[in-house]
């Protein structure tokens, strides 16, 4: 059997296990194996780690943060350095959120209007404006292969008329983003024969956690399409794990087979297989890093607190069970020790420990998709993740 | 010509040149080719980077401190887990220094007596004692390829008496040093067939700056001998730079030829040239990493602060002449922009850069030294250096 080039944007489909699927992407950088754990690298890096230790922990693709580039160094900034990929020398695929859940986190300094959000930076105290068509230009000048819609994110457990209001906001916003997208993309890229190229736009869900909400935001938003991915925003963010799953649940059937599905913020390991079981490609969450500098990791036999006394004369790597850098040269007791003297060493060597573990889940997944075996290995892996007592 | 197998802790030397010299040292873990900068790796790690780091900066070998280990995570913890190498997994040469130095530093929190130095803890306030006999067995338990003996340090420009003091107590626990250290390199090792394979002893000449006590402790140190290395203490530490130039030229010509001589705590880019024109083989200082940390760089193009505004827009590396993964790699207006948004990547591709020049200088003036053009190279670079406005 001949197979064809994939198209640019493309996402094919290799196999599906119930609502799981595996499958790749085509990016202007590279392809993306799903389902992926994408890295955030909030300040065009991805905390205290160098593009080499990213890519050698296995991440195909990271994320850059609209809103924190925007204010520093600013977008002008990377784009006379060449962009996000060559100031940050990172070669692979990426996507920049919109701004959207970073301008509405601002609660109590900043003003939501139909043009878009005026706030307060959290830098210098200046007032800024990001609106539907800024975002764009922005995500446009750091030239990510993914752009996100700008949206209207509202709390975890918003009611139904703040919820609502949100969601057709950002239904409203879509057709702005949409257009300016365009705009950039057929500018500057006809002349040089490479519209649509460069960079592909995706719009995202909104609704909180009603149902009905989620699905007339579905609909609006497929009525716009068509579009190469779709994210799902607005949840984990503060409303149980359990209406998490519903939502997904009651969307997934009804989402497009054809293009990556994006989880927005998401997760832990735990939300990751719960999360590939109902039809996610794509996740990202800041937990990974951040926990590692806080000296938690995720192991093969739960969570390990590395400043716990007993590990301070143990010989075994943090998780015997990993392959990344961290539990292939260093002891648990090395790494406890970097921790108690507050050597920024430590910091690094478990943020890369707790991305390889999410990115290996992924990897691990896509293998028992391919197999036809995920569901029994994800309900396994889930009771043990369970039983030892992790969060 | 067959050349012989060198002994181990044996300094070969390959060619002079007035009073510089470049010479290969034979230690169990390596050799290590002299002239070299040893970066500091206080508590157990250079600060902010893995080995792999230090290893691809040209590190030949690296510094461990006896008070730090001492105090956290313990001599015993280290010893647990196989030794300061395999703690650590830095595989090539390590030397340690003995603790006086820095418990010499804590003026008023210390008390010295003939039998050693009590002082309290910087970690937990906890009185401590460190003798010429203790500093032995923790460098023995740490297990670096030199152990340097526990010398009385005196304050850069310490007045006569004081210094004498000093100089005179260290040539005592010289004796006590090499007695102890024999007695641990022979327990064990006689049975594994291993004496004096494992770990060797330098002495340290101090007498401040007063050219007839320096004169004196080096001849009772060499009549305690024979030596296979021998370091020069208790300068850089507050004394004018003049000072410290006299005080090398004028014990030069009596050092013996045939071992390698360290130059403690020193230095900076013209500390090395200087020292290695007064025959110096060995350095090491802690201001590559700290000035990295501080957004300070040294380059060809004299000292960069990495946060001047007018790099912003810099697509240039931070050195053009650097061959560091930092300077192959990142922009100045990334490396900026890395300190500004405070990312702690940038911390450490400043001490990469900063440490590799300096090993870079000890290479070059090597490859100058077997040409026989070091003197004029050095003249040319000092001028330059001195021009742009160093230190």
């Amino acid at each position: 059997m001949v197979r064809e080039m994939p198209l640019m944007f493309e996402y094919q489909l290799d196999a599906t296990e119930g609502e799981a699927r595996t499958g790749r992407l085509t990016l202007p950088h590279g392809v993306v194996e799903t389902p992926a754990f994408m890295p955030v690298g909030t300040h065009g890096t991805v905390r205290g780690l160098h593009p080499a230790e990213v890519h050698g922990a296995g991440a195909q693709i990271i994320l850059g943060n609209t809103y924190h580039l925007h204010l520093r160094p600013g977008e002008e900034v990377v784009r006379a350095l060449g962009g996000l990929h060559r100031f940050t020398t990172w070669a692979r695929p990426m996507l920049t959120d919109s701004g959207g859940f970073q301008v509405f986190s601002l609660e109590g300094l900043r003003k939501i209007t139909e043009q878009g959000v005026e706030f307060v930076s959290h830098i210098d105290g200046s007032t800024r404006t990001i609106t539907p068509e800024s975002s764009m230009e922005i995500q446009w000048a750091l030239g990510a292969d993914v752009a996100m819609v700008f949206d209207h994110v509202v709390p975890g457990q918003a009611p139904r008329a703040l919820a609502e209001e949100g969601m057709e906001r950002t239904l409203r916003w879509l057709d702005r983003c949409k257009i300016r997208h365009a705009e950039l993309a057929c500018g500057p890229a006809i002349d040089r024969g490479l519209v649509e190229r460069k960079q592909t736009l995706w719009p995202i869900v909104q609704g909180g956690t009603h149902s009905d909400l989620r699905l007339r935001s579905l609909e609006g938003t497929l009525a716009r399409g068509p579009w190469t991915g779709l994210a799902i925003g607005g949840l984990s963010v503060g409303e149980p794990k359990p209406v998490m799953y519903r939502v997904l649940e009651e969307l997934g059937p009804t989402l497009p087979v054809a293009v990556p599905r994006y989880l927005m913020g998401v997760g832990f390991p735990d939300d990751l297989l719960e999360g590939i079981a109902r039809g996610v490609d794509l996740f990202d969450c800041v937990a990974a890093t951040r926990n590692g500098r806080h000296g938690s990791a995720w192991t093969s036999a739960g969570k390990v607190n590395i400043r716990a006394a007993k590990l301070r004369l143990s010989d075994e790597p943090l998780d015997p069970a990993c392959d990344c850098d961290t539990c292939r040269r260093f002891s648990r007791g090395y790494l406890r020790h970097l921790f108690m003297a507050e050597e920024m060493l430590g910091l690094r060597l478990l943020s890369i420990h707790n991305i390889r573990f999410l990115i290996r889940l992924g990897e691990l997944a896509r293998a028992r998709i391919l197999e036809g075996t995920f569901d029994r290995w994800r309900r396994d892996w889930l009771e043990r993740y369970h039983l030892r007592g992790t969060p």
